[in-house]
C-alpha cells in the first residue's frame, strides 16, 4: 500500500518535473562556425528528414509535449465536450449546464463589470463619442474626464498605435502613482512593463532568467501551473517547497532552505523564488513578519523575488491584510541594491475580474540597467501589449475618488463583489469541511479553496487500474454526476499520497446552495461506493 | 576593400545566426534521476550562486543576450531620447519632430481608424449602452446590430471572461466564413487560433517546430526580424535564402533549393519555410504563378509553409492581386494530407492599421490531430488572447457589406487610406530613385520602401572606425539631422557588401513633401561629406 501510494505519488509530481527529461544544455563547445547559419555535423543526417512527416508529435519540441497545464487540462476539455452534447441533445446528461469552478474567470459566471471601467474603455475606444453632446447623457462625467486625461498622455491620442514596448510612458505614471498610494514608498514609471495580463510577463522572466535545466526556481507546492508549465517550455528546472497545510499553507523559512540547499548540492543554481500572495490554489495571506523573513532570504542567498500579487484586492478576513513585497522590503530598509524584486498585478483577479481584457504589468526593481535593456528588448520583439489592457490597468490601480460622480456606485460594485466572495468563501469552506474525509483551509484570500480529499483505499486502486490519479478520477466523476468542473490537486502539485481539488468561489450566490448540494451527494456516494 | 566589406558582411549578418553561437540541444542522457525534481552533477558547483549578483548580463539566459530586434532597437532608442530632449528643450535640434518611419505603425502618424469597427468595439466594452434610447443617435444602426450578433456569440455575453484558448467559437466560425468569401474554398472556425496580435503566433509555431539549434526554419533575407528574432529565442538555426533584388525582390525556387541541400548537407532539419506575402521589408507581391511553385516545393521537401500574409489587404498596384496560399494550394488540389500551412493575420496592417488593439489569428490546416492538441496547449497556458483583439479580427475579415447602413462611409474610409497610400509609396519611391546612389523597387505592396544605398568607401570606413554598420552609421546621420526614423537594412539582412535602409510608407500626405525634401538634402550632404 505504501508502495502503491508512492508510486502514485511520483506520478503525480511527473507534470513538475517534466522539465527535466528533455531540456537542453548550452552546448557552443559542440558547434563549429563554418557557415554564419548553420552548424555543420555529420553529413550522414543530411536529406533525413524529406521522408517523413512535416509535423508529428514525435518530431515538435519535447518541451512543449512535456509540459502540462491542469487549469485547461483534460478535465475542462472533456466539460467542454459534455456541454456541446448538451446543446445538442438536452437531457443527455444528469444536468442541465456545466459549472465552471476550474478556473478564476470570474465574468465568465455572471460577475458584472465595474460599470466606470467600462464606460472609460469605450470611450477610449471611439474617442469620437467625447465630441458629441448626447455622449454626456451616457456616460459619468468623471469618466469622460478620465477618458480625456488618458487620451491626453497617449502620443496623438492614437489608442489605435503600437506603445512603447513597456506600455503608454503616461499610463505607466499613472500605475505607479497608484503603487506609491497604496504602498507608501515611491514607485517610478520606468519600472513598470505592461503585458497582456500577468503570464505573458511570468513566462518574460522565466525567459530571462533560464539558461538550462541546470537553473532552478523555487516554486510553492501546491502552486499555479502557469509557473510549471513556464519553466517546462523555457527548459528550466522547478524546485519545490511546500506549503504546510497543517498551519493553513504555511510558508516555513526552514523549508525554503532546506530545497535551496539540496537543489544546489545537485548542481542546480537556483535563480528565483515564487511566492504567491493571496495564494492560488491555497488561497492563504502572509503575515508581515513572514514577508520580511522571506526578503532577508531572498537578499541572504541572492534569489530574484518573484511575487505574484494578483490577487492583492481579494483579501476576505479581517485580521489578514495585502502588504506587497515591495513595501516590506522597503519598510525594512532595503532599497534597489539589497534586493531584486518582481511583482506581478493583473487586471483579471480582484473585484474587477477583467480577465478577457488581457491586461496586467509587473515592477521591476533592483534591476541593472543593462538587465533592464534586454528585458525590454523581449518586450520589443512583441511590439506592446494591447492598449485597453494598458488603460484598464492604469484604471484599476488608479479607481474613482470620494468626489467624484461615480465614486459612490463605484464603491457598491466593488464592495457587493467582494463581499458576496468572502460569504461564498465561507459557505463552500464549510461545506467540504462538513464532507466525510475531506478538510478545507479557510479561503482567506485569492479565488479558490484547495480542499484535502482522504479517499478510500480503492479509489486509490480503481485510478490506478484505469491508469489516472485518484484525484483525477474523483474530478471526472464529478463532473459526470453533476456538472461541477473542478481541477485536480495533481495538477498543481501535493504532498505525496495526499490527495486534492481545486474550486473556485465565483459561482454566484443564488447557485451555491444547488451547488453544495451536489456537491455533498456526489461525495457521498462516491465514498459509498469505494468504501473499504 | 574586399575583405573589408566581407568582414562587415559578417558582422551585418551576426545577428540573424546569434542562436547558433549558444543553441541548447537535448541532452536527456547527461541527466539522472536521482530527484523528481533537480538534476544531480559534481556538488562542486553548489552554493556557487550564492555570492554571484543574482542577475547580471553574464549569467541571464545567452539566447536572449544575442536575440536583435532592429524595428525596435539603437536608433529608436536614440530617437526616443531626442524626442524627450526636443520636449524639454525646444530647438535643442535642427528639427520640431521626430518621424517615425521605422515601423509600420498607421495610427501614430495620424491615420484614423475606420468608424464602424470602433462603434462595435466601444458597444461591446460597454454592452449596457446597447439598452439605452440615447445610443441610436450616437450609434450607426448596423454597429448596434453588429455588436449584438458579436454578443450573442460569446458565453454569457461576458467580453469581460477568458474564452477559449483558440478565442470565441462564434468568432472563429465569422473569421472562418471571412476567409471562406475571401478564398472561394471552405474554412473552418476549429483551424483559427485567435492571438494578441501575429507575433505571438510566430512565437507559438517556432516554439513547436524547433527542438535545437539542429531544427532550422528557411527564412527569406531581407526579413521581418520578428523570425531571427523568435528562432533565436527559440534556439533554432536561421536558414537564409536571399531574394532577387534585380527581378524586384522576386524568390526563386533554385534558391530556395540551393539553401535547403546546403543547410541539409550540414546536418540541419529544415522544418518549415518562412514566406511574406506582400512582403516586408520589400513590399513585393508574389504571382500565382510562383506561389504554386513554392507550395510545390514545401510538399516535395516535406516543409512546413509559414505563410506571413497580414498585409493582404496592401496592394497598390493594378497587375498584382492578393492570393493566399491556402488558396493557391486548394486551387492546385491540395488538401489537408499534401501540405501543413499557416496563415498568419493580424488586425494591425491592412487599411484599418489597430496596431494598439493586439488582434490577430493563424489559421491552420494539414496538421495531424495531436500536434493540434499541443498547439492548443501552448495556448493555453496564457489562457486566451484580448476579447478586443478578437472581435476586431472577426470585424476585419467582415466589413459592413452593401445595404449596410455605414457601408458607404466604410467604402470611402478604406479607399482613402489606401489610394492614399499608393500614392505616398509611388513619391517616395520615385525621391529615393532620384538620388545619388540610391535604387528603390516599387512597393507593390505591403506597407515599406527598402531602397540601396551605394555608399561611398569613405563612409563605409568611418563606418568601421566607429564600430558600427555603414546603413547604421546612414540612419543615425540621418536622425540627428532630420528627425526621420529609418530601420538600417542590417536589421533585416541583406546581400553582403549591399546596404539599405527600410523607410514606411507611413506618414502623413500633407508631410511627405518636407520628407522627401528633408532626405534629399541630407543624402546629398552625407554623400559630399563621404565623397572618395
Amino acid at each position: 500500500m505504501r508502495r502503491l501510494a508512492l508510486n502514485k505519488a511520483k506520478q503525480l509530481l511527473r507534470p513538475l518535473c517534466s522539465s527535466l527529461l528533455t531540456t537542453p544544455i548550452a552546448a557552443s563547445d559542440l558547434l563549429s562556425s563554418s557557415s554564419p547559419f548553420c552548424s555543420s555535423s555529420s553529413p550522414s543526417t543530411a536529406m533525413s528528414s524529406t521522408k517523413t512527416a512535416p509535423v508529428s508529435v514525435d518530431n515538435i519540441n519535447p518541451k512543449v509535449v512535456k509540459c502540462e497545464y491542469a487549469v485547461r487540462g483534460e478535465i475542462v476539455i472533456l466539460a467542454q465536450r459534455l456541454q456541446q452534447e448538451l446543446q445538442e441533445k438536452p437531457g443527455a446528461h444528469p444536468f442541465d449546464e456545466i459549472l465552471y469552478c476550474n478556473i478564476g474567470n470570474p465574468q465568465s459566471l455572471g460577475q458584472q463589470p465595474i460599470t466606470f471601467f467600462r464606460e472609460v474603455l469605450a470611450l477610449c475606444d471611439h474617442p469620437a463619442l467625447l465630441d458629441k453632446d448626447q455622449t454626456h447623457g451616457l456616460f459619468s462625467s468623471d469618466a469622460i474626464d478620465r477618458a480625456w486625461k488618458i487620451l491626453d498622455v497617449m502620443p496623438g491620442r492614437a489608442t489605435g498605435a503600437y506603445s512603447h514596448s513597456q506600455g503608454i510612458k503616461g499610463l505607466r505614471d499613472l500605475i505607479a502613482a497608484g503603487i506609491a498610494a497604496r504602498d507608501g514608498f515611491p514607485a517610478n514609471g520606468d519600472d513598470i512593463f505592461l503585458t497582456d495580463g500577468a503570464s505573458p510577463a511570468v513566462h518574460m522572466m522565466m525567459q530571462l532568467l533560464l539558461r538550462s535545466e541546470k537553473d532552478g526556481i523555487l516554486c510553492p507546492i501546491p502552486q499555479y501551473p502557469l509557473y510549471s508549465a513556464s519553466i517546462a517550455l523555457h527548459g528550466g528546472t522547478l524546485v519545490p517547497y511546500y506549503l504546510n497545510e497543517e498551519t493553513g499553507w504555511g510558508l516555513e523559512i526552514s523549508e525554503l532552505k532546506k530545497q535551496l540547499d539540496d537543489a544546489r548540492s545537485k548542481g542546480v543554481t537556483v535563480r528565483a523564488l515564487v511566492v504567491i500572495n493571496p495564494g492560488n490554489p491555497t488561497g492563504q495571506v502572509l503575515g508581515e513578519e513572514n514577508q520580511r523573513e522571506i526578503v532577508e532570504f531572498c537578499k541572504a542567498e541572492g534569489l530574484v523575488l518573484l511575487a505574484d500579487e494578483v490577487y492583492q484586492e481579494n483579501i476576505y478576513v479581517e485580521d489578514k491584510k495585502f502588504h506587497s513585497f515591495k513595501k516590506v522590503a522597503r519598510s525594512m530598509g532595503y532599497g534597489e541594491e539589497d534586493v531584486a524584486l518582481v511583482s506581478f498585478q493583473s487586471v483579471s483577479k480582484g473585484y474587477y475580474g477583467e480577465c478577457g481584457k488581457r491586461g496586467g504589468y509587473m515592477e521591476l526593481t533592483g534591476f541593472a540597467p543593462e538587465v533592464r535593456e534586454h528585458i525590454y528588448k523581449i518586450a520589443s520583439v512583441n511590439l506592446c501589449s494591447n492598449i485597453s489592457g494598458q488603460i484598464l490597468a492604469s484604471l484599476v490601480m488608479n479607481p474613482p475618488q470620494q468626489g467624484d460622480e461615480s465614486y459612490e456606485s463605484y464603491v457598491d460594485e466593488r464592495d457587493g463583489i467582494l463581499s458576496s466572495l468572502a460569504r461564498r468563501a465561507k459557505i463552500l469552506e464549510e461545506a467540504f469541511n462538513g464532507m466525510d474525509g475531506v478538510s478545507c483551509n479557510k479561503a482567506e484570500g485569492a479565488m479558490y479553496l484547495f480542499p484535502r480529499l482522504r479517499l478510500p483505499r480503492r479509489a486509490i486502486e480503481a485510478a490506478a487500474a484505469a491508469n489516472t490519479m485518484p484525484d483525477t478520477l474523483y474530478a471526472r466523476r464529478l463532473l459526470h454526476a453533476t456538472g461541477i468542473v473542478l481541477v485536480p490537486g495533481s495538477g498543481f502539485g501535493q504532498v505525496p499520497g495526499t490527495y486534492h481539488v481545486r474550486c473556485t468561489i465565483l459561482p454566484q450566490e443564488d447557485k451555491i446552495p444547488a451547488i453544495v448540494s451536489r456537491l455533498k451527494d456526489f461525495h457521498a456516494a462516491f465514498m459509498a461506493e469505494f468504501r473499504d
